[in-house]
């Protein structure tokens, strides 16, 4: 078993990484809360695998546990559910000493995240990730929420879990294309963060690819929520260091956007933006020629949809410019000085070097 | 001016206190937060008296400032309103870094309060409560939220504000029975806290009847707020000494219910259960007679609907569980050993001592 812990000022929470450690659940949510009852939130998809075992573990370790499923997919990060989600909890007798369990990908986090933040001003909650993209990403932050018609994400607050729970036997169940778009959040943090990491994951690319091999998934998954644990929390509220986080966002972001959120996944997404923010800090001489050849190098064996060829650079710069504006941040990009050092800078003409690279590098 | 420092761990704020101070709001955000931007959300009858002014108050100072009113009433703490609310932050372009100001009584705060919360995550707000209830109570804790239909406050979050700016000299416009039911909650903290508070109230009780005395009414809602910045401060999340804030509420919230938030306001509720809390002290040989006779005579003199002939004993205790169980906190009675000196007890046969109460006392 390998541990990260999350330190954040006054409430730091585990995050346990092992391979069969959703048995073990109901022990160690009572070492984390001890709730009075709780309440496993998950969708049909993650539910139908895994729900039973889960309500078994806490069964067994003596916590009354109740589960309910809403429908797979984004669709779930809406007032509607959220609203139904409430009555439930209310119904099953929740109080503030009880618990809320999110069982799935960033989806179910988000939404269960959120309603645990605002039922009762705030109850204990634990995450236990199924997707590799919500084990290396969404279970380090706090962050929760849903949609609003006008946008996504543009509700919801900070909430830190009480215990993370990974096991990552699980993502041998996900489906091929969503585990290699979580492995584009994963190459993301070496390459904002750690060189020797990036090194690791160039050496063993062949077995990474399978998630059967459970010891080096876990190191992998390890090492992510590792970078990701002391980026936050030297910034907890995102106002500075966090925003590299973001790397290959921007332009991820308007991918996404630009297509309707149909085409990509979001991990796809934000492979192109990564593939860009390389050679835009290359052509803005911050990234020397051989270190984006090697970045670009591994990106490519991703397997991801093409950006498609009917997208030109103005569509996608006014895209990136809407969603930024919410945000009062200007159109920064996070670029890098080299294979592990990210850094943010304000670039001149953005759209003419997105128009550029979609001409020549994608 | 009077000012009240709240402090907590990591984000305190200043309670500024001043008759005419609304005039001076611009300056005062400014310093406290510096938005690029600011959405008051008020109601129809406070912004109608005070909106423009506060609008002018902000301009003044170079804010760009928006208002929106919300209908006047306990309603108005819905789904429908707090979406409706989210759409118009998000169409006024309200980044991290603009500002939400409540302006009004309680339920506008805790309305715009969980607004800014969880838009974006939570952005910062500032409060300027214009009834002596929003002014003394739900100015200091942070406590934001909306109603469910299956119960008030149900949904929420602790968010602090930046500041909190109060103006006596609103109260002169607010309704008298309003002014009253905000009263019983400034009895309270001299009850609960401070001996030499009550007997302040007791010798000043003729002037502080009228709100045009700005002088004593500045002193008054100073010495609740720093009364109740001290118990928050000490217990943040309401875990054990934040509850001798409730006070006269386990009966009080029962009547509330009991009458279907139609005969009561929340201060006249608050005020019969006071009446209970320390009669019930008495009868337990926890508060002397004669501090009983002391409290109960000051009490007597508050203009309040009386507790119905209709409502037994039996009922009223069936409504304190249900209210009870939801916080999971079992049905504990904030009682006195003296004035000034409050503590929490689960006394036996509650419902015979309320049945005996109604008969003998009310």
């Amino acid at each position: 078993m390998k541990t990260v812990n999350v330190r954040l000022p006054g409430r730091g929470y585990p995050i346990l990484i092992q391979a069969g450690s959703l048995d073990d659940a109901g022990r160690r949510v009572r070492r984390a809360c001890a709730p009075d009852r709780l309440f496993i939130i998950t969708d049909a998809t993650v539910g139908s695998l895994y729900g039973d075992r889960l309500l078994d573990a806490f069964r067994r370790s003596g916590i009354t546990a109740s589960l309910h499923a809403v429908p797979a997919g984004e669709n779930s990060k809406s007032w509607r559910i959220l609203q139904d989600l409430y009555t439930r909890l209310i119904e099953s007798g929740l109080t503030r000493d009880s618990c809320v369990a999110a069982l799935g990908g960033g989806v179910v986090g988000d939404l269960a995240g959120f309603a645990a933040a605002t039922y009762l001003r705030g109850i204990a909650w634990v995450q236990i990730p199924t997707t590799l993209l919500a084990q290396v990403d969404s279970s380090v932050g706090g962050k929760t929420g849903i949609n609003h018609e006008l946008g996504k994400n543009l509700i919801g607050s900070f909430h830190q879990p009480r215990l993370v729970l990974m096991d990552p036997s699980v993502l041998t169940t996900l489906e091929k294309r969503e585990y290699w778009a979580g492995m584009s959040e994963v190459v993301k943090y070496g390459l904002i963060r750690s060189e020797p990491f990036f090194a690791w994951l160039e050496s063993k690319w062949e077995g990474l690819g399978d998630p059967a091999n459970a010891g080096l998934i876990e190191q992998m998954v390890t090492v992510c929520c590792r970078i990701k644990a002391d980026v936050v929390r030297r910034d907890e509220k995102e106002s500075g260091l966090r925003r590299i986080l973001n790397f290959g966002h921007t332009l991820g972001h308007a991918l996404e956007s630009a297509t309707e959120y149909g085409l990509f996944r979001h991990g796809e997404a934000v492979l192109h933006g990564m593939r860009f923010a390389a050679w835009l800090s290359m052509k803005r001489e911050h990234l020397k020629p051989d270190a984006y050849q090697r970045i670009d190098d591994l990106l490519k064996r991703f397997p991801a949809p093409p950006v498609p060829n009917g997208l030109d650079g103005a569509t996608l710069y006014e895209h990136m410019r809407t969603d930024k504006k919410r945000t009062g941040q200007g159109l920064r990009f996070i670029l890098l000085k080299g294979i592990g050092k990210a850094f943010t800078e304000i670039p001149d003409h953005p759209a003419r070097h997105l128009e550029e690279w979609l001409t020549n590098a994608r």
